[in-house]
């Protein structure tokens, strides 16, 4: 899964403050101190795990904001999947410059690698079914834009992006309305002719209320597994069904046995473990 | 472990980001279609799991921000441990602002309190030895300020907090200088008197070359624990000496058996799983 | 139509920049120069014609960021219909800060209720049908939040925010795709399971292609009165329909007659001159 | 009128901030959606109709931030006329981000052209007489430095920038210091000595006492013909001479054979209508 | 000479800027190590030498910024003459935050009473002459609205804020132009009504050139007292005389005496040194 | 002393903002009336006194940003004397740009040559010592990393960069903790293994007490040079030793022959004069 690139203007602001966090008032004292000004050096970006890499315009970015000389050739592309040892990307030029971004570069780079790791290896839990892998706005505050982008470099799709761009009935929200049908007549009435509607619901009766009121989806939290299957067949494809709950890649293909059409999963942008990549010289 | 809360002035331009980054251009949609204007609320934030708190200040920041209205009254303090259902703070105020900053807050709470969780469990692990626990750069980008207060939180010690505030020579430097001793010239050369110089060690031989050059710190990486013992025999007080390299609460004993006074852990800021919190509304 | 105030967080930092760009750095010098420095004033925000008036929070915010020992009551909320010599709020406290801060709160007011002065006259001209008036991405550089909102407070509803909260597909991606079904069939393939689609349509053959890939809007691009009732018949409920080109407050009930949904009217938010209202100073 | 142009270093932040409002978190889905990566178009800014262009360099902005390797080639410059179809530049490269780009560097150019077309509208009108047409302070919030610099464009001159580059005393002004004379002395006792002094006469009493104190310019304001023409024989050449109130091409005449030095229109700034431009895609 | 305030939203970022400066990621790691949260202290901003002091509202807000809890009350007001030992404000609250509040504020506080100090130096040098001394652009980058209002409570007045608000034609302007007359010319017929004129003036030829084309002010630089002298009876009240020219307190007597407006001094903003001023705590 | 380059991410914001806070909201207003567009000129910055120029980067960054065609070639490096009439650089392209840059590049080049050219002059005084010339946080608030490197373009060494990166217990840390073995325990408790602790000290029995605590560096402050001389004896080595207090080029060297490791002095950075730089148009 290659995915269109994220827009610079997007990504620059990120990685400057990234590099500006990182050097300080002072910047990187011990390369400073050692490295001499006029050496030039190779490396390589290399995978030490399976995984999938996400996050290569990142990376290349931070290189080349601390020194234009520096050139990055990627070998692999966003979306494909690494063995151990494989190389991702080639650098070279001033070796300050490299030594002096590369644990921003790393930083961006195993984090975003993580989450798309994380994702692929649930798609795959699912591969064959019709159920999308879906992320949250469980996200690391600040970095909400490129690491949506990881779960589409890992094979999943996107949620909501924030607040903004959909509507998403939880439970506070139809306690204070006093009802699913309330809460969905409110939302159609406030919403914009291009924004849908989900609803979070917890059982059947509520399922049944939310297609009354044509929901656009509908969002099944903690069921099991017989509960989803009914609640899918409910549906008949009146609504897009969702799935939630701790889901891992163990327990997915389960759920996308009942003909869920989406399966959410929140530890894939709050929890995904980092994908460790390195930087080694070469000679 | 309650540590001294991070100054406001720092705090806040992140929390702002973030929840911009979340309300978009439109601002929450679903609070603002449902939730009618005056309406009061009263929510609890609740721990679901085991586990240290960190972050209260920028949760309880995040309501403020959106609503001066809502009051936040904190329950535990950043250090304090968890159990399932304990409650963290108490928020009242208006319904509309309690929906719309929940998430921002809890993303900001739960990836601080798993940060906090995850160095306590590891400085439990090397309780009644002198290990100290301490992070890497490792860090989720823009957040460096606030995730190493969380290691603080979980009673662990702060390593750099950038490539300005102190030397750290690793195995590129040494081969560039032409080895470890010419490379810690350069630094102490170079280096502030405020400025400590610490230096990565590969075996032994480049050990005492580095305790020739009086080196302040040295990193022992990816040592066997007979290694490192040697090592800490030889270094005998001249240094402080730091084991590093893919250190579990599992492994973590024993390294500390071995009398290093470092054990360095990068998963903990870059790998930490968030710990499980949610808001709920009460009655 | 009084909408949902946005939060302050996404305003604030709209109301310090325009306050900045008009003190520069030297600040008010007419004012600094003749008004003493303890003197107090009492003033009024006076509609100085019909219309309704949108940005009173913004107003207000420019007068507390500048004083924040100016008082304001809002007489009036957006939204409101206002009468020549209508007050719409009261301003008092140092003459200073009332002076300095009048022109970036009226160019705020003004501007704003323009749009939803604008925007109420065309929805008037449809009272009575279903056609809904929606303002386009036509906005001032800047200002899309607050301009979108004031087309709300005019009685309008909103069309997409941005890029990336709806798919809208026109004819250059029409051309690039080799026709409407390909172009909704790739649309399909990437938008999130929240996202909504909605293509331009220039003639009834494209329209039916365009309902048989179950587009969830079509927009009906300067068609005639005539082709417009068809293409609402030919649609049948299937899609929401959207009449864009030159709407004027003439022309719109005889297009709202047709049976459209949605009417869409660029000038709202780019050409509508702003709503005379000034700040009268009392005794 | 072609104007010096703008500091790409003022210009710039505005663009990247429109550029970014539009994109939000997650881009162009239509265009990723639809449009080949390696897809090259040509594409041409036509003008729909007549008037006078402004902001060539602000569009060009655009569409370069979003990709370098757009190319913009510009073939009427800034001040020049329009017929409707005019080419007024040329834009080649990725077509996606052509697409991406169009509407903010529209929104900016048919923004600033509509402007200057206003202007140009009434510079003809006092064409061959003495009257420059002036500019206010009554502009879009945060586009000054834009939105003046499209006066020019349109062959008119510019008033204050802000509230520190000059003093201009009106009628609150006069109220609390008690008098013109009063105020006058005020004012050129703080004034620098390169800070020129205008102030607001009502009627041709205030006019003497203002020529007393020997003030720069007079503002005369909302005034019948006679007495414009009345205060330029007593100013005689000792001041120059502003008139304003609700100017518009056909009054300008008129206002002009009095004799004034300056008309300011303040709806030049807050409520001229766009100038319809588009983006042709070509073969 | 206790000049206009600044306003607050001009002032605050620089503020928030020096104090982000100074804490950098890990905040005050002294203070925090060895100041209980909860202990109260008392300590005076106390001058240690004679000068006039400017900026207590600057540091005021550092200290409320850092903590609101932090009351500081001002004893002498801005401009006002300070001897060794004088209480200039005293600050009490948090102690923890009056010391990391500390060294940002007497920054501030001591750049600026040096500035004004230096400037009363000069002004009182020339008391009973009609000159007035005036402050170039030759400032710290980043503080010129600080430094220039600091001039201000030094008693002496502002020359241009900036390249934007006033015309002022040096030598390589003259050059390129092809003469004085000629630059003048262009300037004015590119100035707005209220925009002056000053021209720089090596000799009585140029002076006379100037004053044919009604330049507003005159620019003398470098030249002796005679030809000052002689300069000023020339232009005879026709424009403002300004002469500049490494102008001392010893020096600026006999300037002022040649009989010119303004005397333009360099140094009081690039080369003053700070005024000493201390805080102590109290007991 | 040629220092290493900052990174360009540090110092561009710096140089964007200086710029801006020049241009104002309309830009150069005397060169753009009277310099021809097409017009190319060649200009030297040029040394006036004898010092040590420093800040090369920034001041060519200056030019660049305004214009991309100006070129500059730089003739000396940072860290090298100057004698009047020496070329620091060449500049040349488009005059309007070169013109438009030149205070903003001379701003800086001006300032921080002042301070590299006043700690030379200090470090000279010493030469042949063991002393180092070190500064302090008594900077110019926003511009401490390009000072800083000022201070090493002049041959000094930095101290602390902000309260975060080392630890110095001053007086009033003292008497809060009630002595200093107390508040070295605590700082010592608290600080991270790469921190340096340092005290201040005010007579010799507090000296014996911080070695007690194993102090890394002790501050000396205004002691005599008897007494300095006699509390390097007694440190022998055990900490490094520094003095402050009113340094001067004349008092430095007697201070230097105690054998103190360190003299920090604050002038360097607060009340150093602009080393005087021009820029000459040539032909």
């Amino acid at each position: 899964m290659t995915p269109v690139p994220l827009a610079r203007i997007i990504v620059e602001p990120l990685v400057r403050a990234a590099l500006v966090e990182d050097l300080g008032r002072a910047g990187d004292l011990t390369t400073d101190a050692i490295v001499p000004a006029g050496l030039a050096a190779r490396a390589a970006l290399v995978a030490r795990e399976t995984g999938v890499v996400a996050g290569l315009d990142v990376a290349k970015l931070a290189f080349e904001l601390i020194d234009p000389d520096i050139a990055v050739r990627v070998e692999l592309e966003d979306g494909a999947m690494t063995a151990p040892g494989d190389v991702i990307a080639r650098v070279s030029g001033p070796a300050r410059g490299i030594l002096t971004a590369e644990r921003t570069a790393l930083n961006f780079l195993g984090h975003l690698s993580g989450i798309a790791s994380a994702t692929a290896s649930i798609v795959a839990a699912v591969l064959g079914t019709k159920a999308k892998i879906v992320c949250t706005r469980k996200t690391t505050p600040g970095l909400r834009a490129v690491v949506k982008y990881a779960v589409r470099a890992g094979g999943g799709a996107n949620h909501r992006f924030g607040l903004d761009d959909a509507i998403l009935i939880k439970d506070n929200h139809i306690a204070i309305a006093g009802g699913i049908a309330e809460a969905l007549r409110r939302a159609r009435a406030a919403a914009g002719h291009l924004v849908k509607i989900e609803v979070e619901i917890d059982n059947l009766d509520q399922l049944k209320e939310a297609l009354g009121e044509a929901a656009d989806a509908v969002l099944l939290d903690n069921m099991s597994l017989e509960t989803l299957a009914e609640a899918v067949a409910i549906v008949a494809g009146r609504a897009m069904t969702e799935a939630s709950g701790r889901v891992t890649p163990q327990s997915a293909p389960a759920i996308a046995a009942t003909g869920v059409d989406l399966i959410s999963v929140g530890w894939l942008t709050h929890s995904a473990p980092v994908l460790d990549i390195g930087l080694d010289f070469e000679d």
